[in-house]
């Protein structure tokens, strides 16, 4: 049951960080294989750097479009890795600092920390915003850029280990800025792509009953004239519980959903 | 009565500020369908954003032609909603800032203080001035930018919640920077477009009486020679006041107030 | 007498602002009739903001080519308008600030006096000067040009009144920047354009007798090989002064006067 | 005697600058019918201001070739004008001074100087180099342009008269600055420009004798291909002192001073 | 037995820089002559820098694709030379200074350093990053820039004696900014090329058996579809690595191997 | 015999400079008349500036390609002036400062002390990297630029004497620049550019013996498969050296030579 699964209390971790929590709160919903083999692959790579003897660091880069829950997945392996160091850097922790300098001080020393530790994962969320990419003119703070790509390529101190996840909705500005083959593994994090697994997230999601679900799903392929769904599944699951808000009576709900979830398709096709 | 309810006392709202109220001063004129739609649409999601266990924050774009009412909307909204925190934040309000990191530490602190209550409302108006954008090399206050556009789509802290209002002008302008995708809600502001809908808007602003308005329309649509009218709903007020402060006769009201108004139907036509 | 009325003493204004009669200081000559319509329409607006309940504030953009006297015809319109505040903001008056931040407290700071009286008119002389305007690259002062857009259109506070005058020889720079649609109004200010009207400079310039009036615009009009005019009443006057100082007689002054002239009519056509 | 007027002691002026002096240290020769013509409108310009009742300020702009004697002519005006107060502020006044904003600082101050005196006279200098013009990317410094541009159209205090001479090498800068037009007066300074202007120049210098100069013109004439000299008074006479420097009979002088003019000749064409 | 070898304890050398060793912490493996011919050719530089009566100092640049060995090479040169001083110079030493100012000086303490030393090697490891290289808008830090090229040619005292070594896998930046002639060596660090190197690598690794090598090798010629490997010496050891981990019998470990240089073959090839 | 000169002691000059010594250690080889007519030429301005009643200042420009003798010509010269004061600027003086405005105040200083002594020559060293060029974006210090190219056409005090030697190898920089024709002569340093050029320079350097010089000119002419050298006398110079340094018999030193310098050609040429 998902949506009470929300509610359950997690497995302690070794980090108690509420927003590695936060970004995986609605869990991870297995709609497709690719989810559980990425898991899979990068519990390998978190092997890796905890026991080998020649290999004390490396970088992942998780891409994929907007909403596609790069972030989730990203701290959902952070915190089934076992790391005694484990930490979350996102834009918004940069808010409040002055400027570049000040954000860059933040970042650094939050490597620093891990440095300390004799494993940690650090994770770089929204790679475009932390260094303040502007597409216009695309720019962005040189001083961030400079620092995020040393610091992600430095090694830690003699023996140390370090795991570095870096999330991005945006690979091909990491291909312009030349930064993209300084990750030594790629992963991509895909949209929810077929009805198939729209109609597993639906079943997940539990808010529908099974005749619903393949009302539902018909109703989104009528009308959005495809079988490609192409949106996120954070953006799924928002639609899921915007049509539940809307409440009334199922079929209501169902052609809420159906609704609001065309319209994203359709904004993403566009 | 339309032009007397300006003067009635306004049911009070748990937020004092005077700048919501004098954003609607003149009052909502329901000269067209759409809005009370829209009106209804945003209520469904102040409900979903107060109650909702799995959805605590969201933000909606206001977007339209110069003067369509975008400011007055968002304002009447947040000030329906019955949220304990409502705050309208202006480029007027960030002028005296020394620079844009005065001006960035104030917009960071408006959403601190949101943050503090259990449920808010942050109306961030003319979004185009507040990052300071200049048309002439497409250049913007990156600071403000980054700031503004992080934190809208961050996330409250734990079990508070958050509502983000922003207006613009300059539609376009969110797309060249991609950030037209981090609203979860777009909702279209048009200007007074048919003759159907100034008539309302001349009915409800009671200064004509019924056969003028007729006349009134009938010139304009004459000396206009076109039926559509694309002039937002404060430019025709405008004009109205302006109108009858020249005074005279209502047959010279009228006249003014159709050479007033066919001259902004056709500056906005060039 | 035009040249006697210099040394006349001005009917006192509320203001005690010598920069203000200064800019009038030649006078108003009104050598043709868009001079006193422009005038009315302008007293018209004055008293628009002075007393209508629903209109507190606008802006008004005086544009024409150099010389042309936009600011002498705002200066006047000021100085009759009765109001208890009236300010002339010149880029003279902040040459000696340090910087953009203290060019914009400056203005900043004339807007804060003008809030607090009942009812104020601000002149923002030479508006393309005053946010530094490089037609290489097409740049100016960001941080004026935020400033004072957003200050243009921003409201005085409640029940107060402020009518914003602002002048410029760069209407196609405005235009640039998207910002001339921020004015309610727009005040053309044309070059003293035909023979007929240069012949009512003369005259009322008192330096020539009604005879030499005639052979000095016969002169012009054969020299020039015209009977356009274009050059601004300001330079006009200019040219009578600078053929005066030649002295000698007058036959002599009007050959100077007329090739002084059409050398600047030359200059504006090329 | 051209050479040994250069000993004599100058009749004293109001103004104790010996830059002013230094700036006219090889006098002025009047090598063609412009030099005097030009000098004598410009005391017809600065009568005016000495004394019109109308007119208290104007600017003038000297402009022409490298060395065509833009500075000594402006010095030598502003000497012989009689006013109370006289400076000339050249790039190299600026140089010590920490940044733009010092730099204007300076210029600012010399013009509240001279807003002081009743009667002035300032001469901006080379003003490409004031303004810090690179010709690469057509960039200057803002705050200088600015500073200047304004100062420059500014009026003097009420009853305070004030002239601006400005001289520059680059009047196509100023046309693409667009502050060609703020400038009441245009003078512009040829280069040498005909053999019978060389000649009197080499005449009045008084190293040649007569015959000397005839063959001197003639191997110019020869060697140069052209009947054109332009080249600049400063580097003909500089030419004139290399070629003495070089000592020998007259007849090598002669050549060597040939060889030194042609070959700027040939510079000036390429 | 190179794996075996990394345990060993490495001769001392004067200057006790753990970098260093960690640099070449891998070793350096002869998979190809030019590997030793490139080595002696650097000995001979280092000796005449020591000895010569007339050449004192004297830079080289490693220029190579990313991962071939550059900064192995350059320290393993520097720790054989003998010399008394020796300082790596990364950018990671440089993050945590606050601005490019704060970088400059470090670096140019540590040219000071050397300079006090009789003979001193610096190794400036990644000038591309040393410099802040955007390729977007092919920008850099201009203060880094200026600095390290000057310091690149500039001498030491006298009788003193420095060689300079810098590594970079952006030949082609250094040839923009038209600074790699101010090198006076220039050494290409190549890929792994052929199989026939990659087969030394691997045996030279002691992880496969020699009827493993002979499979692996054959396993990647078929996949890659290619007799080219083109893949760095670090990334091919990586793979290996990596292939470890799995864990698993040794033919699962060659597959996994060769997927993985397989992939990186591709990525290079792309 | 040119090496063994190269440990005399050079005659004493007024000024202390080690530095001045350093640029001309390995002497000036006259391997071309060019250089003895280039010093001679400058002797002659050095004396004009000694002596001359109306020439108290001037400025030359050296300028060629890469290690071509610019430097060392310059010092030499100076060195031979006589003049009390001899300052040498290079690029690796200003290193330290923190930022330009810092080296615009060490070059002013320097200016400033000249103008104390009665006669005095600066050498301004590199001046492309005195100035910060950037060949992308053809971009450079404002500072530097506007403070340096304003020092070099200033005049120092009455009666003062100033010679300003400029070096640069890139001429056409200084010519968008457009500040070549502020310099009153320029000097070109050509290459090493014949084979009996070459065979003279290696006659002097004593190096070789004469049947040794004719091989390896052949050598030379044979490899490079042309008769053209174009490679600065100082690299020419450093090939000798690295050949000697090689060791082993005349025979290899020849080939080692000739390799070396064959390889410099044809960079030159690419
Ligand atoms: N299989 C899944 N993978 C990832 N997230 C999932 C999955 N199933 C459910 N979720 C939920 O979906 C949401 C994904 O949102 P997340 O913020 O991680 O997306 P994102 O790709 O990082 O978005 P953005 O592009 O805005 O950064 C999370 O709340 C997560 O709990
Ligand atoms: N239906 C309506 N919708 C919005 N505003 C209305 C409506 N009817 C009347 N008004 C009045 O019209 C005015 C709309 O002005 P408002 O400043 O909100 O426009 P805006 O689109 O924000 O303009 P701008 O583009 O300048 O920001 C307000 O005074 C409001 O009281
Ligand atoms: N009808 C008129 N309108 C305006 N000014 C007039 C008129 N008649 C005479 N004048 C005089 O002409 C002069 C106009 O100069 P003013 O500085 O106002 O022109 P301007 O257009 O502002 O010039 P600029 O483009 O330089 O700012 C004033 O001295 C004014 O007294
Ligand atoms: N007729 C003349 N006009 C101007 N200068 C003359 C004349 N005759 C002789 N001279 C001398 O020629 C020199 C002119 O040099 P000046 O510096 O004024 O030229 P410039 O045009 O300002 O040069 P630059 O372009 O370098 O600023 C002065 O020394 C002046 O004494
Ligand atoms: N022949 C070799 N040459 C260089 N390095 C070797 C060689 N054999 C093994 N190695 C090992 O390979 C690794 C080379 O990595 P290194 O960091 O020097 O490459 P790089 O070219 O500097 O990479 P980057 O482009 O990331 O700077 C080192 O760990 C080194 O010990
Ligand atoms: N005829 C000569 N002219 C100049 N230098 C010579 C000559 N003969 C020998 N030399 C020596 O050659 C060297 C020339 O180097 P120098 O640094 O002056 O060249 P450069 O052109 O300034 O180089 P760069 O372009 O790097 O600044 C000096 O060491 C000098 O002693
Ligand atoms: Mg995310
Ligand atoms: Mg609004
Ligand atoms: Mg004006
Ligand atoms: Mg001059
Ligand atoms: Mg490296
Ligand atoms: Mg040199």
């Amino acid at each position: 049951d998902f949506m009470n699964a929300l509610t359950e209390v997690r497995p302690a971790y070794g980090v108690s960080e509420a927003e590695l929590e936060e970004a995986v709160r609605l869990g991870i919903i297995p709609y497709s294989p690719h989810i559980d083999s990425t898991i899979e692959e990068m519990m390998r790579v978190v092997g890796m750097i905890k026991e080998d003897p020649n290999k004390f660091s490396t970088s992942v880069l998780f891409h994929g479009p907007r909403s596609s829950g790069k972030t989730a997945l990203a701290a959902h392996i952070a915190m089934q890795s076992g790391f005694p160091f484990v930490k979350l850097i996102t834009p918004a922790d940069l808010v409040g600092y002055r400027d570049d300098f000040a954000k860059k001080d933040y970042v650094h020393k939050a490597f620093a920390d891990a440095y300390k530790s004799p494993a940690s994962i650090l994770i770089l969320d929204d790679f475009e915003r932390l260094i303040g990419w502007n597409p216009i003119g695309m720019r962005c703070s040189e001083v961030m850029l400079q620092a995020l790509t040393t610091l992600i390529v430095s090694k830690p101190p003699k023996n140390h280990r370090l795991l570095v996840f870096v999330t991005t909705s945006r690979a091909s500005m990491l291909k312009m800025l030349e930064i993209d083959m300084d990750f030594a593994k790629k992963v991509a994090v895909p949209s929810v792509s077929s009805l198939d697994e729209l109609r597993t997230v639906l079943r997940e999601s539990r808010v529908f009953n099974p005749e619903d679900i393949n009302e539902a799903v018909n109703l989104v392929r009528q009308d959005a004239r495809t079988d490609k769904i192409g949106v996120g599944i954070k953006t799924v699951l928002d639609c899921i519980f915007e049509a539940r808000a809307g409440g009334g009576p199922s079929a209501e709900i169902i052609t809420t959903f159906s609704g609001l979830l065309v319209e994203k398709i359709q904004e993403m096709q566009a």
